[in-house]
């Protein structure tokens, strides 16, 4: 029986280089001391006292049909934050929960795009991006950002896609995955004034938002005529260690809020509201949870980032934010995914090749932040003596 | 900013009469002793004992990344359940984890329509069915299922839509919402029937399977040929009283399957899996509690039925399954919604008008045996005498 034409091209041209990821856990679950730096899941679990104020409320009656928007107070706790941390004047009636950031992802490319028009997404990205854009009958095309502009994206290369194409909306990432690079106010307004320019929604992905190494996080909601054009992606899982609760939000316009409610219930009818009681436990009571998390991503990077220093075959791309590190051994004469496989296979450390994010990422591996301390100081030492052993033998 | 057309037409055309549902919400939030009939929601909350598996699985570390297809083990049980069920062998690769009846159906239409395809709908509908097939792209088509034939669908009817439009695809339900109707064997022959000759999709669903009062659930995907062209819907919400978890599923052909689980990852990226480990246990461990459910609406149904038969004016469309009676209150001359609305006014009573339901129902009130039966029979002697009251007037 034949499908939707939607379902079997859902991942048409998709990246390639997850082989890695793939053979890595596989190699751990055989049995191999793999060190896996390979995906954002946290190393440590969600907080148990959000886990017990989760069944606290379950046991109180919060089992029975959701509101679809979201539990209000929930979306006052989230309208508070976005307006502390950006600036941006938000209310409860900016905000529906989504069950997770990539169901808010999807959800916002459903609003924004019909079928036919493109959607512009900037490379490298993050693995479902194009999927999500063709899930709702649109087109993805790619933005590249280079590496000679250490992966910020420049608004002329934006702007001539818009005008090729058409675009009804673009996606970004800030701080950014894979690169851990957080985009400047310069790179933002350029982004926002080609928006403005060209009538283009922006879907602003901000699921790290939290994880800013140097200087503060900087939402383009907050600029100038932007709010009502910006749908802002948010989610517990990374600054909460919530990624397994699927709970996260779009902040945008009103109108938009209203439609993308009533999309979501036909979507999903809602999110467990034990779980929406547990998140909003987390963000009134959590910020020692949240620091210390972040505190822990900090240390890690830092530690990271004096390693690699040693290194004159490995170039880190400067970057300020997010649970990642972006490697540029194009030095070793290696592509990403050869030297992830090479190191996977001598080394039994599992890498992401760059060209898993994209063209623009290749000679790159991504390596996530996502294990303890003395094991990444491990890891990091012997990736650094693996590059130096493959340029010698070059 | 423009909205896409997709989600600003959601609900274009959809049903009204949901007013009355949400004046009785109303009336009762300001503290009127109004007894709600209206919607299908457990009046039981989930068993402690499922919420408590649910709660041991999240602090034992179900905390990360969701497997997206769903738990092997869920997957597993829920295949042993639908063969063991329906007689239709079935196997983990059949099945696929999504977010709620709702999510599974959202999903359904998903894979099996595009842009610009027709999918066709019985009518009475459940609120939801047409805004899943416009979220996808798709155009809503309803198919009467008429008083007269006990709501059953005829195939003639089904074949001449399926004919006219070049449909893709038919959902039903069964055991049906709002009427409470079980398709019977002729009535499910025939839709094979249909569906082979036009090489249509069958999107069957069956969230209700666990509460047939008389026979057996019959599953159409058992039938001759059925199983590689049908997609059922499944839930736990109406059998474990599990209708806050949002936990459901789609049963399908494995090829199916594996395109779900693609779009899954695009769309939800997957069910929180302490979710899944609750479902599980309830699945394992939870037949008394099943069969404590199901015989608490086989109570309420025979008392109703028996307070029911004492009235000339309403005439009980005969059912035999589902958490819901249709009465036809056409003798007493009113519309389904004007009964409805006078009944809250003067009874405090809220029912759901059929016309909600598409009008097929037209001069009918569906209600929901979702209250304690001491209330249930209070409500009922009441509406029968307020239906006694109009007739007089008449």
């Amino acid at each position: 029986m034949q499908l939707s034409k939607r379902i079997l091209t859902l991942t048409d041209g998709g990246s390639d280089g997850w082989d890695v990821y793939r053979r890595a856990r596989s190699m751990a679950e055989a049995g191999h001391p793999v060190i896996e730096l390979t995906i954002g899941d946290h190393d440590v679990p969600t907080d148990p006292a959000i886990l017990d104020a989760m069944h606290a409320a379950a046991l109180d009656g919060s089992v029975g049909y959701p509101i679809v928007p979201g539990l209000p107070e929930l979306r006052d706790a989230i309208a508070a934050r976005v307006q502390a941390r950006t600036g941006a004047p938000t209310t409860r009636d900016n905000v529906v929960i989504m069950p997770g950031g990539q169901g808010a992802l999807f959800s916002a490319e459903a609003a924004t795009c019909d079928h036919g028009d493109t959607a512009l997404f900037v490379e490298p990205y993050y693995a479902t991006y194009p999927g999500s854009i063709r899930g709702v009958g649109a087109t993805p095309v790619p933005v590249p950002a280079l590496p000679e502009h250490d992966f910020q994206p420049q608004a002329s290369t934006i702007l001539a896609a818009a005008r090729e194409t058409g675009a009804r909306s673009l996606l970004i990432n800030t701080p950014h995955n894979p690169t851990g690079v957080v985009y400047t106010m310069k790179t933002l307004r350029g982004i926002a004034d080609v928006c403005k320019a060209t009538g283009m929604w922006l879907i602003s992905d901000e699921v790290y938002d939290t994880q800013v190494w140097d200087g503060a996080h900087l939402s383009p909601r907050a600029l100038p005529g932007m709010a009502e054009r910006t749908l802002v992606i948010g989610s517990m899982s990374k600054s909460h260690a919530m990624t397994g609760s699927r709970i996260g939000w779009i902040v945008g316009p009103e109108e938009a809020v209203e439609h993308l409610i009533n999309l979501s219930t036909h979507t999903t009818y809602g999110l467990p509201a034990y779980i929406q009681e547990a998140a909003l436990f987390a963000l009134q009571e959590g910020a020692e949870l949240e620091a210390e998390i972040t505190g822990r991503f900090r240390h890690r990077r830092a530690l990271a980032l004096e390693v690699l220093s040693k290194s004159n075959r490995i170039h880190t791309v400067p970057s300020h934010g997010a649970m990642y590190l972006m490697l540029d051994i194009r030095a070793t004469g290696l592509s990403g995914e050869d030297f992830a496989n090479l190191l996977l296979d001598e080394e039994e450390i599992g890498v992401m090749p760059g060209e898993s994010f994209g063209r623009t990422a290749a000679g790159h591996v991504r390596i996530a932040l996502t294990v303890d301390e003395a094991v990444l100081e491990d890891a990091l030492r012997r990736l650094v003596a693996f590059a130096e052993r493959l340029a010698h033998a070059a």
